[in-house]
């Protein structure tokens, strides 16, 4: 019999923050027992990924060895970790586990999908195992800016793997069980075979601040502020939701929530029991009849989505609520790299208000949920692991958390997407260099990343569309002129005439002195009429469109 | 006679950061002499303006008065202030003045246009002045993150206004005039009716650093690297270049200048004399043959452009050379809000050569060229204006500007772009709106914001893009079937049927049952195949796609 392998297999998330899904295998070579950690989504965006809805990973590799997935194990219920649950599942077609927070939001995810609630198992909090063909794995509570985050302890014969999840290191997080140092300590007492682990922060040189620490400030702010106050932050971050809402109650303001996700996160944490102090809140129907230095609304949109109630606010209303002149807007959040247009222009609108907006720069407001560079050095002293495998990162982040690892004298592999490491020696090494990318959900049809339906649609926003029509006739003859269409160019060219008329003249031009053998070539003909198109738009309105040609028979 | 008015008006820059441009006017109302104040380009996104190669402030206002304008003054040599001058110079027809610096750049871009060198006449620094109608303009030494940037001192018979430009307050700004305290108090000391000034770091609450800061550390950087290294900024911050040139020479490595506007930055600062202890360059050629910790690249790129020297460095390879492991990458310079992605790609591109990479994050490789806010208050209390005209910021900067000049008892006025300040009484007041907008150069065509050619381009790069094809023959019948090609969508709807096919038969059947009347209308026609298509779509892809019918009549 082979001897069997561990392995570790990145899918997603590990060369991009975002988009997890992570494999571990035990069993004999290319026969390995499988188990999924996070089903995650990452977001689109015009430049590279116009009018995509979500982004999934590419789990054709899983797909194709659908009989070997034991389980499917959600760290905790951010979308970058669960989003994809109800898109993947039937693919995978294994049973998913989480705690009940977590638990809660992928059944709302699966029954949307027309699941069944039971496709998802809650599991309790470490020591509690859920044990699956030759693994062990339990959910050990760890801190970060959702409830019931879990990092997992993985056993196999071949060893025990600590995946942490997301993570921080807080010991007064608001809601759910403080990071416990000494229990961390003990999963790692017996040693670790290797640790895969957060790095979305190494990059911060100071120590981590806790939750805690908002709370005051907020309250603070909120008893200078005059008129009405809105605060945004993340609907999922429910310890900060709560922390908001206590620190309105202290400063004598009653809670408004606005935005679907803002009441259905609370309203999740409320029925898994997690959440028990949140104060009464009023609807938007009551704000109005309110002093506005009595209000406190909550709001969906911290980095400035278009249609979330923070945008609506800015453009003038949401909910029949009007923010204006003396009244401020609070973002309890940081702004995520490449959304910074998208509330900067949230900023500029509610300037036009009148608005004062207190942004992220201060920092007082908000704190991370990832551990800092020093405390990324706290976790590793405390598990000892044998190596480190930095997860959750763009490449920088995965190469600087490999590098100070190695500075601590700890072993260290970058493994990113697509590369399945071989952990089953005292060296970890590459085994394989799996085919991997990106899978976008377009509508309701899943697309490949390389599938060329997105560079089609760059393409034509970035040069516009030419669209000609050419009929032949019965005997093989051209049947009128060829006729030109456009979108997104401009009307007029070069000297003012219309960029149409310039295009069928030298098309009919071309139609006629051309050969009955180019004509009778569909393939060529159209070859020929874009290539012509394209040079008469180059010299008319200086740039190449894409052009379709669509040559319609007769007979 | 009328009395005479003086009047400002912002037609670009007053509202964002970029596209400046500025309307002084002196006269009987309504038919002001006027002045131009920068002509400045904005920087097309994908978000926004796909496939857009520039965008100007949209002149309609000045054109129409073209016979009132008395000349246009550059401030610097920064795109947003100098880079529309060859393409809107026909349209104003009056002459351009600048310092020698901004003159020669001028020039280069009037050239290019086929426009006389003369067109720009260079203009010695204050005391000297340029009178032109009711107008007598000085350009003060100001300093800035460019050579020879200067203020603009506007007298008329209606009283002084003065213009800042971009600005900041540094004794040792390495080239060019140090910020001379005295002289613009000097300049206040008569009284200033108005002082329109920048308004970009007003939220930057720390005193600004010098440029005379960065060598030392670029030096002691260099001194500590091992490999090669790579330095970015902006090829037009002439002085931050020399800082990094004369860095490197100190720290025994020798200056390779790659990037086409690096190397004319260089040159056109030696033409006019400003740079002259420029140390010797070595040519890419040469690079390959000196010892890896002996070279500097000095690069173009620092805001992740994608043709830039830098970008091309982090894909593997430029002008022959390579970087590797052990080498490093600097960034002299800040992210501007937008670009983080670019340059986020770029870090991560070189981290995958095993590059190292210091990002702005530490501060002490860069200094920004504009007055923080303890800045903006030593100027305004330098200069004592009878009022503040914040400029040059988003509607959020140029807020806070007016406030912060209220709050030190100075009146202000919140002016945005097509707001007509009359300046003439004690107090300013509005006098009209003119409508402004954005005039997006497209190819070699300039395009309006709104013409709808920008518009058609994001939708069809959100939703895709289907063509209906459809003959009618002479009697008016269907001459065969609607025929469709689509762009940028997924070639498989439900149930794996090809789209394209399922499009035809749904068209084809709709036609089947359409009435003669319906038939015979090409506008009804067009719209019910466009309405069937997006329905279709809608329910085989979920989502609705741009749909272009073209009919063809035959006969």
């Amino acid at each position: 019999m082979t001897k069997a392998r561990l392995m570790y297999l990145p899918l997603g998330g590990a060369g991009e923050i975002g988009m997890n899904c992570y494999v571990y295998g035990y069993g004999p070579e290319g026969a390995e027992r499988l188990i999924v950690v996070d089903l995650g989504v990452a977001f689109p965006d015009m430049d590279s990924t116009p009018g995509v809805d979500l982004i999934f990973a590419d789990i054709a590799w899983l797909e194709e060895r659908k009989n070997q997935i034991e389980a499917i194990f959600i760290t905790h219920a951010h979308e970058d970790h669960v989003g994809a649950v109800g898109h993947l599942y039937e693919r995978l077609g294994a049973p998913i586990y989480a705690r009940a927070f977590t638990a809660n939001i992928a059944r709302r995810k699966m029954t949307e999908h027309g699941y069944s609630e039971k496709s998802v198992t809650t599991v309790g909090k470490w020591p509690e195992t859920v044990k699956k063909g030759p693994f062990e794995v339990g959910f050990v509570p760890i801190s970060h800016s959702i409830p019931e985050s879990s990092g997992l302890v993985i056993d196999t014969k071949g060893g025990r793997i600590i995946h942490t999840g997301d993570f921080k290191i807080d010991v007064e997080p608001g809601i759910g069980e403080p990071f416990d140092h000494d229990l961390w300590a003990s999963l790692g007492k017996d040693g670790v075979k290797a640790m895969v682990i957060d790095s979305t922060n190494v990059f911060s040189t100071e120590e981590g601040r806790s939750e805690s620490t908002v709370g005051p400030e907020i309250e603070n702010f909120l008893k200078d502020a005059k008129g009405m106050v809105a605060a945004t932050t993340f609907a999922s971050n429910v310890s900060r939701v709560r922390t908001i809402a206590l620190a309105a109650q202290r400063a004598g303001r009653s809670v408004c929530l606005l935005g679907r996700s803002m009441r259905r996160m609370v309203e999740a944490a409320t029925d898994v029991g997690i959440l028990e102090d949140f104060p009464p809140v009023i609807s938007a129907e009551d704000v109005s009849s309110m002093p506005r230095e009595n209000v406190l609304l909550l709001v969906t949109g911290s980095q400035g989505e278009r249609r979330a109630a923070s945008a609506q606010l800015a453009r003038g209303k949401y909910m029949g609520i009007t923010m204006k002149e003396g009244d401020t807007f609070l973002f309890s959040s940081k702004t995520i790299p490449g959304n910074e247009k998208g509330v900067i222009y949230i900023i500029n609108q509610f300037s036009e208000l009148g608005v004062d907006v207190v942004d992220d720069r201060s920092g007082l407001y908000h704190v991370s949920g990832h551990a800092n560079r020093p405390d990324l050095d706290v976790m590793r002293d405390l598990v000892k692991p044998q190596t480190v495998i930095p997860m959750h990162g763009e490449h920088r982040h995965l190469r600087e958390h490999a590098k100070i690892a190695e500075e601590a004298g700890v072993q260290s592999v970058l493994a990113v997407n697509g590369m399945m490491i071989d952990l089953s020696g005292n060296q970890p090494k590459v085994a394989e260099y799996i085919e991997t990318g990106r899978t976008y959900l377009d509508g309701t049809v899943k697309v490949g990343q390389f599938d060329g339906v997105v560079r089609d649609r760059i393409r034509m926003a970035l040069n516009g569309h030419v669209i000609v029509t050419l009929i032949i006739d019965e005997d093989g003859d051209p049947l009128g002129d060829p006729w030109c269409e456009v979108m997104g160019l401009p009307e007029m060219g070069r000297n003012n005439a219309p960029l149409v008329d310039v295009l069928e003249e030298d098309l009919s031009q071309f139609m006629g002195r051309a050969k009955d053998k180019t004509i009778a070539d569909d393939t060529k003909l159209e070859k020929e009429l874009r290539t012509l198109a394209r040079k008469t738009a180059q010299a008319e309105i200086g740039k190449k469109p894409e052009v379709s040609v669509i040559i319609s028979r007769l007979g």
